[in-house]
């Protein structure tokens, strides 16, 4: 039903925190649809002409469209609001002394949710982490005497206590900054919405409900449930490749890598190897993630947030069988704990550091070398009428989108830095008995992270385009994963550091029974994964 | 807004399955409407007369309230519907050779939502009970040769498996048939919601916002975050609670029972043992049962359906450790599988035969006795001028009613019915190992045991009052934690079978490491539920 708005009523209408009425995600939809429907009624077409071109607009055209097509509109993006931008400026990116206060309000009214959610996450983990940060300094550096030997050990159970109450209390965090921002979360809406129509569609009339019942129904059923049966193994073929080449492809190379460290003597071309194993590293995971785009893109699913957590998982698991499998080399096969610390370290300040200058500095060059090309050719054309200033647009213009390296389609900028935060979280968490100081340093790192990501997005990026997703979604899933991973993974540690001269001895058959029983629990907590319960999603507009 | 409803126009309203325009629940709680808002609006009292007692009907008073207080109307209850009662007892209750097929559709609209719901799970469970069933005899009947080593362990995972895959599947079916009934399943709605009543309180007026966001704001959530967390403290406090009374009370009782059973020779006396254990059992737990209901009384939470489930979970504590205690002892510390065995053989016969008959005939007796003695009494007064027929009321009224053993107030029939079946699953899933018989057993029992639920509700007792729950919901959380009970004892199982003579060894360090990674792993997937992610409850009435 259309109920007229008057703007003399505007206070029975909810508003948004920051008093508009409308969010910048609306805003933005509204502002394409007044763009995109210009659109030609009457009759007579209309002639322009843009240089040598001649654009002709006929009735029912799009003029937007029409343009981009000729190719004299480029591009449509949103560009920076200067006063907010300069407020958030000042309030966030360089506010360095609020550690870990941002102003989440104002993130979220300027750019939209998903990239508050992002802020807000990222606050209360680093948040959280200074917890562990003193207790693994404590651990480092005092020495307790006869306790020593139950130190890492309680260090390790409140750590796995520590990151399970922290998601749970971010789960909290979450709806009760979804409440404040008004948003209704249906859990999964959008998704497994065929399955339901089907039903539905049975049920509408209920007087057919008999005949219905019969012949017809179960083919039509069985049909679809072919289909979407059909889907899913398509989805887990693929993700069965993408495991294996990841074996063939990427195991030998780590496991030499992880040899040549332990038998190489000098310190510098230990370094030497890392630096050249991390860069070629990097080249790999490209090619990887072009691969595990490309299966995505093959699979049957239409939905355009199914496939991104696809794609999350398949990119997940490839980075952690590159991040990981040389330091269990490290550390199972070689017993060698002293490496896998020297390793740890490298990696943390490699990861944290020079990839935080990296990412920030490439695409800042980028744009200044872009920037001033583009002056010469301006002063060029103008010869010196003008003074070599460029326009806002035009600055803005050239400036790098906030997308992420792998695929532009499915994901922006989020995917590289959630994937640096949940590599960052498993690092720290499935090492944490070799190396306790590893939290010392992330929390530090956060913190910094946090002021560089506000500036990358507000002085480095063009304005992202604001999406409307009210979790962190697949991304969860990786974080308790690595909590299950890290338990097991610390635990093999625990029996390396305790048990030096591998005298501990085990029947074989214990071991089996044990091997089974890990690999049964793997299943329990897995199937809940590769079988979804379907959620009750109402077809739209019914409610 | 109200719409008129014009019956011409009938056809536009969504109806239920079998073409009725309301579900049986709405209606009741029509007719409940119209009789008890029957209110005299005039001013002079009305008396009525009724043998000795003259009633005065007051202005503003319900008729019925009236009568009921003064004890001339005893019990308002719903009858059953003959014709439809008939219909259901031919192609329901006695129709046998469906073996696991119902007519759900129908059971729904007689029964109501949560009666249709533990039908539709009983009957896939018996169905999908087929599978391990057949896997059971035929491990049990043929020898494999050399292959023998390994069935166990195939038998094992395979079940695993399959547990997993049903609950999993059991959820879908679950949304199915409510997208079917056309449900709005929300999940938790009504829980939690307090908390967001308080977020959205302070935003309902944006304009007020920074006034709000002071002082005042986080006093008011401090406050209410106290009562929360205090009301969840209260709740383990009392948790722990029964928990240690079961342990002092219980643990010596069971340990005592299995030892004079591993003691005693004759197979007479042991017989005498376990029936003599069961009976006192069945009065211990109520004793169990009766405080489980007063500690939850206490508990801090005002809604009903949160307090049920919190029941659920107490009373199957205390049901668990009777029924599993026992038998845990003479696997793991006699290492006698054939004690093992022969207990568990009674143990199903006792509590699925024995159970059966007794929860069904006494009632019935009880029904006859009254029936027998009301006809007495009738025929006495009117000094044989009737034949001695009861009217249909009268019966309907001298039947039982469908209500937990238990609690009346928060549970009714269907908490003992759940109760059979859980213990049941954990009977046969946790020592499944031991005696892989045991699924047969349970899939006999199970096709018997929808017939005789179904006649015990449509004969025996009164019809009950419909609920209109969704899901089967605290007993999937209890089914899903029984699994992974089965896979730790299963192995502790296997490792007996194995290791006959106890010569397998492992060092005291690897089994103190081991003990920790379960129980941090418990901890991980226990929190989970202990902190409860609040899941976003809209306000009622908005949207």
């Amino acid at each position: 039903m259309d109920l007229q708005f008057h703007m003399d009523e505007i206070d029975a209408f909810i508003r948004q925190p920051d008093g508009s009425l409308f969010s910048w995600h609306e805003r933005l939809r509204c502002y394409q649809h007044i763009l995109y429907d210009t659109v030609k009624v009457n009759k007579p077409a209309m002639k322009f002409k843009c240089g040598d071109k001649e654009v002709c607009w006929e009735m029912g055209e799009s003029i937007l469209r029409k343009l981009e097509t000729e190719g004299i509109v480029k591009e449509i993006f949103p560009l920076h609001d200067d006063v907010m931008r300069k407020q958030l400026v000042k309030s966030w990116a360089l506010n360095w002394w609020d550690f870990t206060e941002q102003p989440i309000d104002e993130i979220c009214s300027y750019f939209g949710m998903k990239i508050a959610i992002y802020f807000a996450f990222l606050g209360m983990y680093t948040r959280w982490l200074f917890f562990p940060a003193a207790f693994g300094l404590i651990v480092h550096l005092i020495d307790f005497g006869w306790l020593q030997f139950f130190v890492l050990p309680a260090f390790f159970v409140c750590l796995v206590t520590w990151a399970v109450l922290f998601f749970q209390f971010w789960k909290r965090k979450n709806s009760a900054l979804l409440a404040r921002w008004q948003v209704d979360q249906t859990p999964g809406a959008g998704r497994d919405y065929k399955a339901f129509e089907l039903e539905w569609s049975l049920f509408q009339f209920p007087s057919d409900h008999i005949k219905k019942y019969g012949s017809e129904k179960i083919t039509e059923k069985e049909a679809f449930q072919r289909d979407e049966w059909f889907g899913r193994f398509m989805r887990y073929r693929n993700d069965f490749v993408v495991i294996l080449s990841i074996i063939c492809l990427q195991l030998p190379f780590e496991l030499a890598y992880a040899h040549f460290y332990a038998v190489i003597e000098s310190d510098l071309l230990k370094f030497g190897l890392t630096v050249v194993y991390l860069l070629s590293i990097q080249y790999l995971t490209r090619i990887g993630g072009k691969i595990a785009v490309k299966l995505v893109n093959r699979e049957a699913s239409k939905n355009v947030e199914y496939r991104a957590d696809s794609l999350v998982y398949k990119v997940f698991g490839l980075y952690f069988m590159q991040s990981y499998v040389g330091l269990f080399y490290h550390a199972v096969l070689h017993r060698n704990l002293m490496t896998l610390r020297r390793v740890l370290i490298q990696r943390l300040i490699f990861s944290e550091v020079v990839e935080n200058l990296l990412e920030n500095s490439i695409p800042y060059f980028k744009y200044k070398l872009k920037k001033f090309r583009a002056v010469r050719f301006k002063r060029k054309c103008d010869r010196g009428t003008v003074t070599g200033k460029l326009p806002r647009v035009e600055k803005e213009f050239l400036k790098p989108t906030y997308s992420a390296s792998i695929c532009e389609e499915l994901e922006d900028g989020l995917f590289d830095d959630f994937l640096e935060l949940a590599l960052q979280f498993g690092m720290i968490m499935m090492f944490a008995c070799a190396f306790p100081l590893a939290f010392t340093f992330a929390a530090l790192n956060n913190i910094t992270e946090i002021r560089t990501d506000a500036l990358k997005l507000l002085v480095m990026l063009r304005r992202p385009v604001p999406r409307h997703d009210a979790t962190i979604g697949a991304w969860l899933n990786i974080f308790q994963f690595l909590i299950v991973m890290s338990i097991c993974t610390n635990c093999i540690l625990l029996v390396c550091l305790y048990d030096r001269e591998g005298e501990w001895n085990i029947s074989p058959g214990l071991v089996a029974i044990l091997v089974m029983e890990h690999a049964l629990l793997l299943i329990k907590f897995g199937f809940s994964h590769f079988v979804p319960e379907v959620k009750f999603v109402a077809p739209g507009g019914y409610f």
